[in-house]
């Protein structure tokens, strides 16, 4: 058996970056995190830390702009995984991720942060569209550079979309009404938070991820709204009122909202309307399906998911 | 009469900007609005620029990242308001916007983007902590230069919240239920947009707010969230059913939910939580109340507001 390559992660205390460090550290790759020195200082971060530690990660203290920790951080593994937030300027930072590793030489495979739609074939809007815009720059900035790279595709967080039905300012999905973008019909993927990082933890090693795109699309996840609000109604016995906001209404909406809710409504256009996460068809030139690599994954469907909250 | 100033608009464009620019002309100042190309050719942004020139405003084509433009249309005008918005690095880089008024040396006043808290005096967390941690090092910067300014702590944006009593998601005030961040008694401000824009434009021939702050808190907007969901029932003549969240459990949702839901939580948990629009001794030292210094601007009250849904 061939050895565990030894896997960095960046931005390993947010959202995803997480349930990374954590499928990693499961996998026995040997797991390094930077970690910034003021959240090692934040107690709403203490029991996370600790949590990493007791799972035998090692915590290297740095960040994007301190060059030298970086770049020693790099040399430490083989394989850097980013999972840098979209706010502030971090996305856009992460070229000073990519100059470490070409200067350090040593990685064999860099996962810039994507875990969202593929930045390549989005039709996002607004303040999105920037945000997939500058993903994409990313992107070809490891390629100029020719660092080897996978990008995971990993669609809608079920972690943060299911509980509420994608409906924000609920506790719960609703039992009375829920409020369509667009007609509701076209798909999305609602991936749970462990599986993302599973299944990005099992690309890491396979050669048949090198310099492509990974779409986390298992077919127990693929739902429109209108179906997803179905499955709901099923479990509760009850039908919902449902409002439909046509696509003009939500580009109206996106133009007039402040920021960050622009932000929000132009995702989740992107996503409901657009349809941006299944309609693209995958070919082996760039891109594979995760669960058609790893059929071996038990992933937790939409169903299950849903049933929680019954 | 002494000659109004000339005023030049950074961010003219954006969700609090366009009143600006509208209460400029209004209130017969030459009015200068400086748009990004890419602006300029966005076809959901047509009509406005028609309507500002309709309004004999003037566009000057430029974005704070072209030094030698920004400097000629600063050169233009007596008065600089930046109504740059949150996304992406704009706050950060208005330090190109104090750079360019220092060299121009023809500026009477500065007005920094702010139109939300006073960023000096913030009890936020999170994402909204860093948020006023850069509108206040922009201050800093303005000051550092002894560019003359005025601060305008606006508050909350009434067609932003009020429709919705803070609730995302839905389209309408709520007419069954209502989920509250924590107690429900911190009061804060709910400020119509042509007002903030109105009292804004009245500061800046006005000698008695050079290196002020002035907060727009008229006393027909002062509401606790328990207090505007009361009014609202009184004019739907129902109860609501009131969910009541805990600091801890509005923090833990913070910590919790992917960017920007964690930034638009941590906004309302400094406004509806900490109380941070209305814990502040003002002082004439460092400021004044806006309709106490312009008790001629009949204003928009927050019960004239939630009227228009019943």
């Amino acid at each position: 058996m061939t050895e565990k390559s030894k896997i960095l992660i960046i931005g390993g205390t947010g959202y995803i970056g997480k349930f990374i460090v954590e499928a990693s550290a499961n996998a026995g790759h040997p797991t390094f995190v930077l970690v910034r020195e003021s959240t090692l200082s934040d107690p709403s971060k203490s029991s996370l830390i600790d949590s990493f530690k007791n799972s035998g990660v090692t915590i290297i203290p740095g960040d994007l702009y301190d060059h030298e920790r970086l770049i020693n951080a790099i040399k430490q593994v083989d394989v850097v995984i980013s999972a840098v937030g979209l706010a502030q300027t971090q996305i856009v930072d992460q070229v000073r991720i990519v100059a470490a590793i070409k200067e350090a030489g040593n990685i064999k495979k860099f996962y810039p942060s994507e875990f969202g739609n593929d930045a390549d074939r989005s039709h996002a809007v607004g303040p999105a569209k920037t945000v997939w815009a500058t993903k994409a720059q990313i992107r070809r900035a490891i390629e100029a550079e020719k660092i080897p790279y996978t990008y995971v595709n990993s669609h809608c967080f079920a972690g943060y979309l299911l509980p509420t039905l994608a409906q924000s300012g609920v506790t719960a999905p609703p039992r009375d009404k829920v409020v369509s973008l667009g007609d509701g019909n076209a798909k999305a993927v609602f991936n749970e938070e462990h599986d993302i990082a599973t299944y990005t933890i099992k690309t890491v090693d396979d050669p048949r991820t090198v310099n492509k795109s990974v779409y986390i699309n298992p077919p127990g996840n693929i739902y429109s709204f209108n179906e997803l609000v179905s499955l709901w109604e099923k479990k509760i016995g009850k039908t919902l009122e449902k409002v439909y906001l046509s696509e003009d209404q939500v580009l109206k909406n996106i133009e007039e909202s402040p920021f960050p809710h622009n932000l929000t409504l132009s995702i989740l256009h992107t996503v409901f309307v657009k349809g941006d996460q299944i309609n693209i068809e995958i070919e082996p030139s760039f891109g594979f399906e995760a669960s058609e690599l790893y059929p071996d994954v038990k992933y937790t469907t939409v169903d299950e998911y849903l049933s929680r909250f019954v």
